[in-house]
């Protein structure tokens, strides 16, 4: 990411040197990415993150399967060169109609407009160039919020804008695009981080001040983290704060924590950058039925979904070598019932506060 | 709304005191709501809005189909009073595992979980008892962001916490579910609002710092907007700001806009306190084809939903009554295209502002 330095406009002039040298000489242009369908995606058991192995494909331009989708690919890399160089950010979405206007009417909704179709082609240049939509100046999806004793140094319309995230109300900071370009985290003063499935529940623990009282950082990716959240985490797991996820025990829930964890399929591509293997896993656990008996009345019914899923990651060989996750999967099977971490508000509206502050005291975790 | 000065906790024990005195002296313990199906909602064709006519319906406690209903609406209402003495916030998902936790094993997920059927209790509390879930401490889900020149004053955690929304960088402000307790909107200098549908528009034109160079307030709902977003805008507009508003031209993007300006179905019971009837529409429009030649090619393919909505548009006594949106209807109907704002970042990222300018500086709008 940002932090290798990289000029992005550089690294796409020499793809760019590199295709015209070849046509020039009479050769075919071409340039080489790494596959990313499944069957290239690996499982780093020494590192903990899902990323690409190393099988190579070569696109080229004189390739009748091929030709389109180079050319396409050429076109935007042409047009991020001119996002990079005119300092502007778009969307993809932003970028098609820049296509669409550049090439006339013949690119039209059918050939060159759906995400599924124009998203590989970003990703085999991230790939190819080593580097990321964010050096491209192409913005992501956002989601995820976040309060706590940490300051944002965000250089922004050529100013440097301070953000303190323990001053930021009932909203928190809202968590951007793009967390490595002229973006800065300082006075990072926290013991741990506490990512929150569900934003609802974001509030209700900013709304006691628990960021404050327990000096965390408290991070709801509002589900599903986006990429943008994804990759702070990271970034705050690299200062040495220890991370903890908390979700629903249920099939939703285990994938946002895996996700955090080991990265993704989707985003293989990126590695490590993207995922926080050291990342623990607070609750809510079926196990917590034993410690605090008034979950008991509290579950709800697993749906096929959540039984289907406990049942597929039971298969999984990390899992085998977690007896915990194990154990935990086995119950859940078992009785049938799922718990949400809504649930923990079930005595009084601040029992959630106490649920989080005994787990991290007693190391209470899943791996 | 909280500007009534009303004190919720009052108003509980006022329901409370009835009920009782009720049961004591052997009647029927009741209490009364306004309708709110379809057939009760009117729009309002002088003040523009959607809003609940005045059938009334009566809720008995001694009436078999209403029994459950009424016992649960008042296990509601007494744990929204323990809410507000408490001064701490939860959702109705929060409210529902209190409930739970209450009543013991007898009330599960069958009975009393789903939003959908635990909302309309919350509802006819709130219709019943004048008051909004936000008097309640009930948030509502949150989306939605802002940038411009005006500060928050959000009274949190016994602090008086100042956001500065000129100084939110890349993120913006993020708009709470409540913006009416506890907080308050001040040095507000701008000349308009522009509630702009898609997060990814808004980060362009937050990038190009449109609302400092313009001197306006950027707001995006991040699709439809949501109930907290709904009633900001509302609160701008009463400090006499125009709202312009700027969407897709297709169903949804309509959609967004008419929620915006008329409220909905679902909150016809909010009625003027979600609505901005004074809301306009600065694009993107069909007639913008004339006027920029490059739009020709940027058109994309209308779905069935699209064309299916614009005819029944035109069925709209609202609509025949206003010939610029006919004629636009019309026009889509009649060459099956849509436009989407992004096609403005055709010719240059940067397009999109001089667009707006434009359409405010000609006072193009529709109304």
């Amino acid at each position: 990411m940002s932090e290798k330095r990289v000029k992005p406009a550089e690294v796409i002039e020499e793809l760019g040197d590199s295709v015209v040298k070849e046509i020039k000489s009479g050769k075919n242009p071409k340039f080489t990415t790494l596959v990313r369908t499944k069957s290239n995606i690996e499982f780093d058991q020494k590192r903990g993150y899902l990323k690409l192995g190393s099988n190579k494909e070569e696109r080229s331009f004189l390739n009748i399967s091929q030709s389109k989708r180079f050319m396409q690919t050429i076109a935007i890399a042409s047009k991020c060169h001119k996002f990079v160089k005119e300092n502007l950010h778009t969307t993809i979405r932003g970028l098609f109609y820049q296509l669409k206007f550049s090439l006339g009417e013949d690119v039209d909704e059918n050939i060159f407009s759906e995400q599924a179709e124009s998203n590989p082609l970003i990703e085999d240049l991230e790939v190819a160039l080593d580097l990321r939509r964010e050096n491209l100046n192409l913005n992501a999806n956002r989601k995820g919020v976040l309060a706590g004793n940490m300051k944002i140094i965000d250089t922004f319309g050529n100013e440097k804008i301070e953000i303190d995230c323990s001053k930021q109300g009932r909203s928190g900071w809202a968590i951007p695009s793009d967390v490595d370009n002229d973006i800065e985290f300082v006075d990072v003063k926290a013991k741990y981080v506490l990512v929150v499935e569900k934003d609802a529940l974001w509030q209700r623990l900013n709304e006691d001040l628990f960021w404050k009282k327990e000096n965390m950082i408290l991070i709801t990716p509002q589900g599903q983290a986006a990429r943008g959240t994804r990759r702070l985490i990271r970034k705050l797991a690299d200062k040495g704060l220890p991370v903890y996820v908390f979700t629903d025990s249920d099939a939703w829930g285990w994938y946002i924590y895996w996700t955090i964890k080991t990265g993704s399929i989707n985003l293989a591509y990126m590695g490590g950058d993207v995922a926080t293997p050291e990342a623990k896993f607070i609750g809510v656990t079926i196990s917590d039925l034993d410690k605090y008996e008034f979950l008991k009345k509290m579950t709800i019914n697993a749906s096929d979904v959540d039984l289907k899923r406990a049942q597929e990651m039971l298969n999984y060989e990390w899992i085998k070598r977690h007896k915990e996750w194990e154990t935990e999967l086995k119950r859940m099977i078992a009785i049938k019932k799922k718990l949400e971490q809504d649930a923990l508000q079930g005595p009084r509206l601040t029992f959630v506060d106490d649920y989080i502050r005994d787990k991290i005291k007693n190391k209470e975790f899943l791996p």
